[in-house]
């Protein structure tokens, strides 16, 4: 069947959900969850988003050329729910939503604690795609909970990483499959 | 820990596995898997990739200018698998690989038959960035297979969606949650 075009993205899914955690130019801290987002480089390291122009995500991160991805797992499910939430400019979704905050290495924005891991990153450029903007940031600090990466590898089944579906809807991937060849 | 930083992709995974079908300027057919991929906006609807400058498929892409995005399923997981193998120019993986072409409707490039479903697309732009290229197309149609399409949602656990893990590592998602607030 036919889908309508605008919604084309529904079975370019399920995503991977992050938070992205930013600060604006007076400093106050924002979270907000996104699933357009995608690795575009190893090296040097470098990490695509793509937003909607009206997030305070994309105005902070234009303020103070910066922000912190941190990858969500079921275990805050409820919590990134309540970040996707309105707040006025200024208030922390993160404090509202009872997560907490994760001192940076190298940025100034916090990191979220309770997250799978954490990439610290510059803006590297941004440009302008149809309704939303894509910001290419420069992945300065990769940081994973020891539990979550073994021998070189995600691991997976422990991490229970958070993918959205669409709406309300969320997958969490747990069998693996290889091939045989 | 800490994570090298060329290997920061590996934890913002498992990522959605495609297909991309293409054509070179003779008219012979490509594919091959890609998971850098992400929806960039709704209206119009443009999806982006990122990929390596050395693939078959960048050549195609910069020759014909379109594409065909094919979203894989666990069904053909060792097909895709041999898609990704390298071949010489000009031998199409489908073929290789025992996947069957799917006609067109807009685009010369044919889809797979074997797919939960088909992005034609017109790139839009490209983008140099780091070690791989961006590319941005236009979704000029969009199609799903019925059965996996119902009341305007993807029904993930009927189409058991390819997820790329890493290396011969991949995820199929089949549990489903939501907030409760």
């Amino acid at each position: 069947m036919k889908l309508e075009l605008e919604n084309f993205y529904k079975i370019l899914a399920p995503r991977p959900a992050v938070l992205i955690s930013t600060l604006d130019a007076r400093g106050r801290t924002n979270a907000a969850p996104f699933s357009f987002v995608m690795p575009v480089s190893r090296t040097p390291p470098l990490i695509a988003l793509a937003l909607a122009p009206q997030r305070h995500t994309l105005a902070n991160i234009r303020e103070t050329r910066e922000f912190v991805v941190n990858i969500a797992s079921e275990e805050i499910l409820e919590e990134l729910w309540i970040c996707g939430k309105s707040f006025p400019k200024g208030v922390s979704e993160i404090k509202e939503s009872g997560l907490t905050e994760r001192k940076p290495k190298i940025v100034k924005a916090p990191g979220i604690e309770q997250c799978i891991g954490w990439f610290e990153c510059a803006l590297e450029f941004e440009k302008e795609t149809g309704d939303h903007v894509i910001v290419v940031g420069r992945v300065l600090n990769a940081e994973v909970k020891d539990e979550f990466f073994r021998e070189g590898e995600f691991d997976l089944l422990k991490a229970k990483p958070l993918m959205h579906l669409g709406g309300e809807n969320f997958a969490i991937p747990e069998r693996i499959a290889r091939p045989q060849k």
